[in-house]
């Protein structure tokens, strides 16, 4: 199974919106077929894990990180496939919550004599696909929230002077973080300041993930109530597709005709309590549109706002060796006045990149 | 060697004034004396090492952490007990830069035959007394300044509030810090604000360092040229010595004469260019005073202006895994325009220390 997981973090950057899934078979001890689900409309890992063990695969016990599909998609169902190969047993990480699986996969395997065990290795597999089970079982994406900052917690000087807070390994590991992310959301404030690109950038990408198949960048979306985004904005014109999101009320169609023009969508969802896009909205609208995980890169006014909004799961920090003093930019607008408003976490993951460290941080279970 | 250092550290909270040293003697591939100086006008090191010894220690060899005394002060001197003993070896770990020893301990070892060896496990001797060190070298204190924060830089709310930011096992890692300072400055606004008593509370100390010894407590230096500090404040009326810091300018008679009844000195020293005592001159009469090791533990225009004068050698930072936001008091004021003034800094020690975690940094070469 630990091998399945290594075989289906290879679809790290390519296998979204579909999951991430690896798929070993096993037989009489050794291993006959390996196969991983590459990308959406492709074979899924099951099935390129039989081609490879081909007649072996009678009688074989196979490994595969998320139960086998029941239902025909683009593709047919993989649990028919192993009960047509042939397996005596199939071991699986965790259940597909997807409505048109959940616990069918199981069902129909069962149903044709095959021995079946669940759970194995489930940890690993669920956070592989944190953002396709949620939105499976939920509805919405998985959200984390990336800052880049100094001891002090400042991203960048008053003037917005900022390059480079954190070193070259932090930012070839931010390219990855983007890279596995189905879109980005960022704020105008930041597209106006910085016009950053937030695109992925191939040739930064180490392991894992599979760099020969063809890279999906990342959907780009620009929190712009009043459409201040200029149309030749590099989030507007960089590679891949980039999606404004106003306000019904705020939304003037003169200033969205221009950056329709320029190749980006433009689309209005209900406003928050401060007459912004509403994140809880955008969000629903992402995972209507087969996004996973959502990578929030913004200044401190929105850093703030997904904080406030409470839709944040995992909080990247990037955090330099490093004092920018107190006039620098803070990493999150949050106005709170108690102690017992504050946003406790809990450390999830802590490493040192480069002269840098990344802490994967997760709201408390005890919140704030 | 690494046993004498572990002898030396049981003075960690006892032994300054003087260094903390550690001996161990070698017969014949046997430990036969094992020794550490526990407080100044008590036995050296290596005289409670030889007692140990005996006549084994004839022949032997000797460990040493710092190179042995070769003057009269309130103990006669090592060397001369070693000679007197016949050891045949003596091992070094580092030199003595106090000038009534500097080399002529070794030099008295080698006129007598001894072999000598020097720069056995150096740098963490040298790190162990960096303070005493510092001052027998060039007259200023070691100083290390502690801030507990928030992963967003922040120390306390608006408000002053600020219990707790760090958890209980950050705060006993604290007191061990308090312990081995000796002396903690801070200034009258957290004085004012806070009441701290900053004094060390033996229950709380883990190892090292022995507890049976009688605890220093250290000096506690308010750094307040207006006298704001009240007569019955903590600082002035907890256990050990105050000392309160005002310049001739902003001295006020009337005010330093209830402080003084109220126990602590008053004294002045010149100002800075803003007219708050500066803090070289600070710790000059630190350092005059026998003070090797001093302890930063103030609010953010104190932690400012410490890292502003470039007298930190060590930045003691506790995390902890929570967002304070953005209206809550910086860790500190420091007024920096441009990403060239940043305070640079390189991870020299990185803990986790129970929910938090503990960096010691030191300023960067290259500085800022």
């Amino acid at each position: 199974m630990a091998l399945a997981l290594q075989l289906a973090e290879r679809g790290l950057y390519s296998a979204h919106p579909n999951p991430r899934v690896g798929c070993v078979v096993v037989s009489e001890g050794d291993i006959v077929g390996c196969g991983w689900h590459h990308r959406a409309g492709e074979a899924h890992a099951e099935v390129n894990a039989l081609a490879e063990a081909g007649a072996r695969a009678r009688g074989a016990s196979v490994y595969v990180t998320l139960e086998p599909c029941s239902h025909h998609g683009r593709t047919p169902p993989c649990a028919q496939a192993l009960v047509d190969a042939g397996v005596e047993r199939v071991v699986v990480a965790t259940g597909d919550p997807n409505p048109a699986v959940a616990g069918q996969g199981l069902a129909l395997l069962e149903a044709a004599g095959i021995e079946t065990l669940s759970g194995v290795l489930e940890e690993p597999a669920r956070a592989l696909n944190a953002g396709f089970l949620r939105r499976m079982a939920g509805g919405a994406p998985w959200v984390r929230l990336k800052v880049a900052a100094s001891l002090d917690g400042r991203t960048a000087m008053a003037s917005g002077e900022s390059q480079w807070v954190t070193g070259p390994d932090a930012r070839s590991d931010v390219q990855r973080l983007r890279a596995r992310s189905g879109a980005i959301i960022t704020g105008s404030g930041t597209v106006l300041a910085d016009d950053p690109s937030l695109t992925v950038r191939p040739g930064e990408l180490g392991d894992p993930g599979d760099k020969t198949l063809p890279l999906q960048q990342p959907l780009r979306v620009v929190l712009d109530p009043r459409l201040l985004t200029a149309p030749g904005a590099r989030v507007v014109t960089g590679e891949g597709q980039c999606l404004v999101v106003s306000t019904a009320a705020a939304l003037e169609e003169s200033r969205a005709r221009p950056l329709r023009d320029g190749g980006a969508e433009v689309v209005t969802v209900d406003p928050d309590g401060c007459g912004r896009p509403a994140l809880a909205a955008v969000l629903g609208l992402l995972a209507a549109r087969g996004i996973n995980d959502v990578l929030i890169e913004a200044g401190a006014t929105l850093a703030g706002a997904a904080l406030e909004a409470d839709v944040i799961d995992e909080f990247w920090l990037y955090q330099a060796p490093t004092i920018l003093g107190s006039r620098a930019k803070p990493m999150a607008e949050l106005a709170l006045d108690r102690m017992a408003q504050q946003h406790r976490m809990e450390v999830w993951d802590r490493r040192v990149v480069g002269a840098d460290q990344r802490l994967i941080l997760k709201p408390a279970a005890s919140g704030h």
